[in-house]
């Protein structure tokens, strides 16, 4: 089978992948995964959120977003109120990104990690969590001189991808296209030591049984698996786990 | 292990269920699990929603909204907006109940399945989904002299169940105190036939691995099966699914 | 005349009253006349409204809502904004509420009685006051211990009805169709003693004249002082004012 | 007993009325009760409102606001939401406007009368009543020639009055200092045929007996007549009723 | 040429002002120019806006709103939201009474200025600014003895006019049908000394060249130096500048 | 006088510009200017606004917007509300842009262009205007087939940028250091023959005289002269109007 882009079923879109697009946010991360490009920016704020007081530890949000001209035709700019898609995988990347943080570590801050969608092909809410963990590794290292262990802020990598069933087939990484006809949709994000941290899969026009279930989450384990070697060389040095 | 209310870790809590708790609303059912009760309605309408024009066939949607007493301390009433657990939520019980209906057996009307928990008690979005389809079932028999051919609107029946992690061992149907403490929190959509139809895991205190996982999809399988029992015995002779 | 259900005009509908009806709010009721069903809850919360600082008496008040499936076509939800009606009931059932309770004898409290009706054919505002009463007793009753003196927290019993001008003969009680149909619409809060806390006539269809609101008057007082009665059978021993 | 501003218990404040104070809307008074000072206007939408659609007849409206200068300390401005006692308020007011008037005869047309309190000292909902029919019956004679029967739209006049009961003498028209002590608050709506259109009475210190509310109601009708002859006086040839 | 109201193509419209026209805010104006009519109250809060904390100096702030019945057809009521017309207005009525004051003299309060049309026909911001700064000025008079030195408060007077382009010619204080139509529509705002505080010009049907602009800017200064005669005679004795 | 960055006081800041930034709006500018960084976006929609019905021509439109991480501290994002700056920005680059478009040769579409701020150095409201302007030209010229002379389309080229004063000195294009300081703050809108289209002002810290007005704007005229020679160089033999 050859999908649109010629890519096997296996095989991830070309990522590229800018550090410090923007000078205004301590983690600035421009991340593009064939069409679909992401602004990922880490923003430090020195206090607890409100209903954290008393409290020691730190704190890590996440909000998503889709520019207007995302996508074609027009998406309406969420003023009025944010829509219901939006809230959920914002949720879905702000506790896909707490899963990777010791709090007591960070200390009393609020990071919050904003995913502003620049193009929107398919995929954005996992390659958010891929682009904003980027964000996030870099806001810290912003802070580290700040931080009693900076070293103990982070107990994992994180990165996220989407697998699809599609004419019985397994496909990794799905395009807007692709996604539009999956009978299954699901959505996998794992530590870089292969521990799931979040499962979210839906029967989009059939069912599912147990076997194509497991073989879902194969595929996607090993696309997570190339996506935290791609996220190791774009931080190199900075990376902030132990190898 | 013993948990507080006596069950074993593979039970689910005592349910009882009244189909036509009121009678303003075609499909009325009133489900309780242990102390998580929650009031399912189905309510009809002979027009299909405003973004489906041109269409000949039907669409189900859902709303979940927790009642301020229905928790201590009590809930602030959702007026000013929609939390964003809620809209979580009611996505996800109106995805899994559409994922039984064929919409062009349903024809050109929408059905609102509304979940108001009148006590939550832990699991009310997976009871929503297990009393949210009997009172779909309730509302499309109310109207079967009007459908071409009402024994093919359901492709399935629907039910749905959380199993957590607790100290290494996989619990069936989490209550509050069981599900503040659970290290992983999964919840599992299902049809009658064993297919799955949501999944939707994640990590709280601890990520998992994919034996972990396995673990608690078998224990899930085992409830929902339990589930589907209880579903038919309501119904009895108003099932609507071929035996 | 005889009424669709059969009564006579000056006849309440029959009244089915469960007290604890949910474990979660230390006051819950459910409450029915006729076909009208409400839930009222009574929270307590150990802190003053922000805006009565620096006092120390309590609060009471109310929230009023209908859900979706309490009528057909359903009601949409009050999620965007509070209807007006709403906000108009609930204020009443605050303002009538309050007039039973000795401020200063709760302390620094609020207490929020929710009404939320589950089916709806008529007199839900009043049916909400009746049972909201008998919540706010059950609340209070549970924190007795910690008050200084809990016999002085009541005033008064409070029930309220609603009484109606049809073809110039004054009915009790009005189910929805007699109130559709009703010229004149009265409703009345009183005190167990017989006292007016609030009267709301409005005309509906025709104005009216002294001697039919007399004749409107008598009729309340007298449904009200069945009410009472009812209340008092309810809560027995817990009735929280001197015989 | 002497009131502050030297008034016996039964009198109403000073009234000054002046019609076509703005030229934009064709009906349009300035009315002034003491020092509570409300501009009303009434404006004509050639269209239905859009529930009435399929009808022939009309419908009146009405809006309150009170203008942030019209009270010390400032109030804020209802820009955000509707503050829910403006929504009680408005709402009687378009209850008591609509009382008065023949739909059919007005024909499919929806006219709303916006009570714009300049200056607040008490009795604005009362005041607005009264003000607001005369701006109504200025708007309707200036669309007399484009309806069939112009005649036939007015059924009554309408006015209202405050009551209420200080130290067990009952005052007639409060202002906000008697208002805020009154130990009972009762507004009374009716037509210049002494009818009731509207009565809405709460005990805000104390109940009340039957006796006290029927001394108050003979007050408020009193008061009413008065205010109906003023209203002729204003309107002289341009009274829209037979004498 | 000759305008609808027969003035010269340089004239302001006759302008109107009542002081102390209600009595519930210090500072209360009264302005017509023409048709236009504009309720100016000006109200002092002894504290300082929420965003001032720590500072010592005050702060002065607008809102703009037109009643509903100010024009025909009637201006639906900024509840939802307020329209983003009426916005920009406040903002730069605010900012150019701010001009006028010494907010370290002022001290930790704030004064709202509020520009409330009652009738428009055309020029409504720049009479707001113009009656708004006259209200600011009897609200400061109000408050003289609590202040270490009054004199200071005020840098300036501060008034306001529109001009705009016509058929070539450059017209001043446009009304409502004169600014529908206007090419280049141009409002200036100037101390009474001759500065300018705010310039804002748009070009509506075409652009305009420097030696326009240069045209628009002499006849506005020449208007506004006849406001500032006007509001010199109407505070007489009050005038807070040194002469 | 030398300026943080090293320019002299009528230069501009470095400009940097990519066409089709993005795939999915027919219109994609990226803008620098210095490090203030705007992505505009101009998409089409084959509809007329709703308030433009039963005529013929089309509408031009504009959003802004600043993305969180668009400054430091992060900016709220507006959701629940559109803040009253951006309203007013986003009114003048809309208004600006229509200058610029015969409508009736663009017949009935409405094209919104986006500018979203990347990121934040001052003077975002004149870039989005100057790179607002190339977005419209790249979408205009993708329909160039279905109009039916795409040659009137546009009547000049617009671009913006703004002026200060600092110390008696006038500064071109400020950054946000320097913005903060200005004493007046003055935006100017320019076709690209000369003309001015917008011009706002604003005393800051002083008022201004005339002459110091003259010099601000011949500074401007001089910088949006550059700007439209840098605006014809990016789009080439795109350039909509004739030379």
């Amino acid at each position: 089978m050859t999908r649109n882009d010629g890519r096997t079923i296996d095989a991830l879109r070309p990522i590229s992948i800018k550090r410090g697009f923007t000078g205004s946010a301590p983690g600035s991360i421009y991340i593009q995964a064939g069409r679909t490009t992401i602004l990922c920016t880490a923003s430090i704020d020195n206090a607890q959120p409100p209903w954290m007081k008393d409290e020691v530890s730190g704190w890590v949000t996440a909000e998503y977003n889709m520019l207007p001209g995302s996508t074609s035709p027009r998406k309406r700019r969420e003023r009025g109120k944010t829509d219901s898609r939006s809230t959920e995988i914002q949720r879905l990347i702000g506790r896909s990104l707490r899963a990777a943080v010791n709090m007591e570590a960070l200390g009393p801050r609020t990071i919050t990690v904003d995913c502003d969608v620049l193009e929107a092909d398919g995929g954005t809410r996992t390659l958010g969590i891929t682009g904003g963990w980027l964000a996030l590794a870099d806001a810290i290292a912003s802070i580290a001189g700040d931080l009693p262990d900076a070293g103990k802020v982070f107990r994992s990598s994180i990165a996220a991808v989407s697998v699809g069933v599609h004419e019985e087939r397994v496909l990794l990484d799905l395009d807007y296209s692709e996604d539009s006809t999956a009978e299954v949709d699901l959505n996998v994000v794992m530590t870089g030591d292969g521990d799931f941290v979040e499962i979210q899969g839906t029967a989009e026009g059939r069912t599912f049984g147990r076997e194509l279930l497991d073989q879902q989450l194969d595929v996607a384990a090993a696309g997570i698996a190339q996506l935290t070697t791609i996220q190791r060389e774009t931080l190199g040095d900075a990376w902030p786990l132990a190898n």
